[in-house]
């Protein structure tokens, strides 16, 4: 095991952060978890909606792809110029991890190569990786579970009743539906996360999160192949395509290559830990791995993660993995599909020119002034109640066709009242995912707050107070980079395991913002009031957003 | 008869309108009905709502009152103006008629001198008119509405089942229960509609239309004194102040006093015509009289009058008169209580900076920019669907304590797609107006526009989809003071009656929209959509908006 005690020569570790129009990376010192320097290089070809790089054919509606180049680029800029940051000496570094959106995922050949690298197949869309929020394989979802619940898959109930059409196995199915050539060509289907540490460690792993969140691996086994071959007779074989041992988090995948070694400008021969996901990696970095302590990601969509000491399957969540955050609890995930998005919508297209001249005049941002002022009234004044869904939902409704909803509007409404009913909207779906854990025998006991929403107090206390929980707030302005470096230095054998890593890498304010007792027992009849909206317009009752939307795209066509 | 036949010398009437914050005069030619001058009066108190005149003693929630030396101003100022800028002789006027806001209601001594100008009552509340909108009187009107249900009253279902805070009984008893020495010095409780032709002709007048719809005169007879008493005991002879022979709309009221002939600078002895309303008196200015001939005043609220040939009692209207449009038809009218008011919320409030900057640029005003864009947008493109409630619901719901609903928002919902849904709403209030009249046997074939609204041709052409009728326009921008005139005329004698008058001196144009087949079409999917969003709001499926309501008004005590 390294020495990396208090008097020992400091060491370093490097955790890369994949987000979804840039990547970061950060050093850390190995042995107290100091943040010494980072950098920041965007995708030169950010999120590829429209046509292919060199092409100009369009691409169909709600595809997103991005560019591995554009991946490889944050190795050979970021990583540097986080070391530079750093003044340490590169040698100091004994291992680098790596988070990433997901499920990104891309096909390639046996070598790793991806597709749209391979001459020839560089303008067939279906060689290029799909970005996690890639959406057109709705179909092929919606025929994954219907088929499920059909034959009574086992599997599905662990995903809260539904595959999405962002995960692996949708993806795949939409390949091999509208390019089966490029199908065929697929050696390997595999998670930009795993990806990526092939690229830095010159060999192919797998990670247990990804494969249990994003592919189908459940209790040892993959869907099965007559499952897979009523879905579609070429899809048998599916499995083969993504089948490979998986490795623990924290694992160490291999060795910096000589090739990785002159991208990154790091010796050749460090420890390269296995792949991850942003979200979950934050839960270490948050020294909040215990059952009960849900992590909640919250910038412009929100993820929930948090480990649970039972296996439950919890209706409407992303899925439960067996060590799925950390080796040997149950990890859950859950999600809204809009949070900050919605309040920049918001201040983009409904901010009249004298709530901007005010925030200006004050040195306030939009958001800082809107908050300033909804702070001051009391719970219920707005007389307003809004779904949060103006970006779907992801839990506890599993339905990206859902839309927005506001009520109680009068011509004495204001921008702040509506703002505060947007906030308070989100809080809501959040204690909506609480209630379906703690109903399902999950208990939610702690809420812990990372990402960029943080950093507004008065959301952060509307939080507390509708969710009646204490929210924590992690340490750090770079959890999942934090998390990651956490993984490194567990890969190089700093630290026995992720746990022990975090107790002393990882940052955290414990309850932070408490819940005010009166506001609490307020808010509880708007909730009840959401929940009953919830339900109408979520559950079919009233299928009217679903109506709306077949509408609005035949009279778009 | 005065002759006014072709080859005569000119003659002229002026017809007064009474607005909420301004009077307006109108000459105008009887021989054709030509506008030939006009000038605007705002009176100098406008609304009271905070404080009485010479006092600093707020007023309770909801009040507005009006000053009634500034009504009598409007003749001093406006009329001799309307005369100036017409460059006529007064000396050829032959009449006079007025229309007033209703129920703008006063009490007064016997000879007609209102009690806030007794000396000794000037700081009583209670003494002062109150406007239409005054909205203190809701907790009588609700006692009012369930004993009339409870005994059986055969009046309550000529109001659509409510009678309304804003009318004459409901104010009646509030004085009595707020300020019972005040009810008691209150010889007279008088419309300003007819208070304002007895100053003058010297004599009081009562009118069917405001007797009819914001009193509760049915069928020869007012309310029982049993009903009345075991309302209030002390409300047993309210009657007796109201109580007076009813004059048919057109009918002399008397002649022109020597002291109005010198505040108007017209001649004494010349026509003055009963009282009226300015809904109702823009139905001959537009011609639009027959049955079927739905007159829609769109302004700030529509209000909506239509003469038919039968008596039905409809859901949800304000009200059913024999002659209170018209002599010799049953006059229906009905209402919606934010319209042009709803539109402007949305641009004072919700419209951001670039919009207005780009309206500006283009020399257009906020509505005009948005109405442009929205206009080119196919129907149900914007995938939005609204509640027009955002001041309550007047037809065909009576229920002031609503609010808007909007469903639907998506993170690429512009601001033009939030007002083209919040027209069609108000359009969608009008259809739904139109089909409780049609569900109750009483035809309407052809709307007829009026009022500031019409003038947007976007909105207009939704209404005509919506609707699915040819809509029809009047011909003139002051269809309320050319219908005052139109009764001048009649009450001076030129015309036989107010159908003959209106031949000659109304305008309209016929059907200058018609409803597109296939929008009408697409349009009738919205409006089912919008009909079950009405029923699940309004009616009390989900009671939200009122639980909401409450909420908002608890928190902000």
């Amino acid at each position: 095991m390294t020495d990396v005690s208090a008097n020992s020569a400091p060491k370093y570790v490097i955790g890369v952060d994949y987000g979804t129009l840039s990547g970061r990376a950060l050093v850390v010192r190995v042995q107290d978890g100091a943040e010494v320097g980072t950098a920041v290089h965007p995708y030169g070809h950010a999120v590829i909606e429209r046509t292919l790089p060199g092409d100009d054919k369009p691409l169909p509606p709600d595809w997103a792809l991005q560019h591995p180049s554009d991946w490889i680029d944050v190795l050979k800029t970021a990583v540097p110029a986080a070391v530079q940051a750093a003044g340490i000496d590169p040698g100091d570094v004994i291992g680098i991890a790596t988070d990433f959106t997901a499920c990104t995922v891309l096909p390639t050949t046996a070598d790793g190569t991806p597709l749209c690298a391979v001459e020839g197949l560089e303008k067939r869309p279906h060689a290029w990786p799909k970005l996690w929020k890639h959406h057109a394989a709705q179909g092929q979802a919606d025929r994954i579970n219907a088929l499920a619940h059909e034959r009574g898959e086992p599997w599905i109930n662990r995903y809260g009743g539904k595959i999405s059409s962002e995960w692996e196995f949708a993806k795949g199915l939409q390949v091999l539906e509208e390019d089966p050539e490029i199908y065929a060509e697929t050696e390997r289907w595999i998670e930009a996360a795993d990806w990526i540490i092939w690229q830095l460690s010159g060999v192919e792993t797998r990670n247990r999160c990804t494969a249990g969140y994003k592919g189908i691996y459940q209790d040892g086994s993959w869907p099965s192949e007559d499952y897979l071959e009523a879905l579609n007779p070429g899809f048998k074989q599916f499995v083969a395509k993504i089948e490979h041992p998986l490795s623990a988090l924290g694992d160490r995948a291999g060795s910096l290559t000589e090739q990785a070694a002159e991208w990154t400008g790091l010796p050749a021969g460090i420890a390269v830990a296995v792949g991850n996901v942003d979200a979950h990696v934050t839960a270490p970095a948050a020294q909040s791995i215990a059952p009960g302590q849900m992590v909640a990601i919250m910038g412009t969509s929100t993820c929930h993660v948090m480990n649970g000491a039972v296996l439950a399957e919890v209706p409407g969540m992303c899925g439960v993995v067996d060590g799925g955050i950390v080796a040997g609890l149950h990890g859950y995930e859950a999600g809204q599909s809009g949070v900050g998005d919605i309040f920049g919508w918001f201040v983009d297209t409904q901010l009249p020119p004298a709530y901007h001249e005010a925030a200006a005049a004050n040195g306030q941002d939009p958001h800082e002034y809107l908050s300033e002022l909804a702070s001051k009234q009391a719970v219920g004044a707005h007389g307003l109640i809004a779904l949060d869904w103006h970006n779907g939902n992801r839990s506890i409704l599993v339905d990206h066709e859902l839309s927005g909803v506001l009520v109680g509007a009068t011509l004495a409404t204001k921008p702040e009242d509506i703002y505060r009913a947007l906030v308070e909207a989100t809080a809501f779906g959040t204690r909506t995912i609480i209630d379906a854990f703690e109903t399902s025998g999950v208990p939610v006991d702690e809420l812990v707050a990372a990402g960029g929403l943080l950093k507004n107090t008065f959301l952060m206390q509307v939080y507390a107070d509708i969710t009646n929980r204490p929210i924590s707030v992690i340490g750090s302005e770079q959890g999942p980079a934090l998390g990651s470096a956490i993984h490194a230095a567990v890969a190089a054998g700093a630290y026995p395991d992720v746990p022990a890593a975090a107790e002393v890498m990882g940052r955290v304010e414990r309850a932070v913002y408490r819940p005010d007792p009166s506001r609490a027992k307020a808010y509880d009849a708007l909730y009840a009031e959401y929940r009953t909206l919830h339900d109408y317009f979520g559950t079919g009752t009233n299928d009217v957003l679903h109506r709306l939307r077949r509408i609005r795209n035949e009279a778009r066509r």
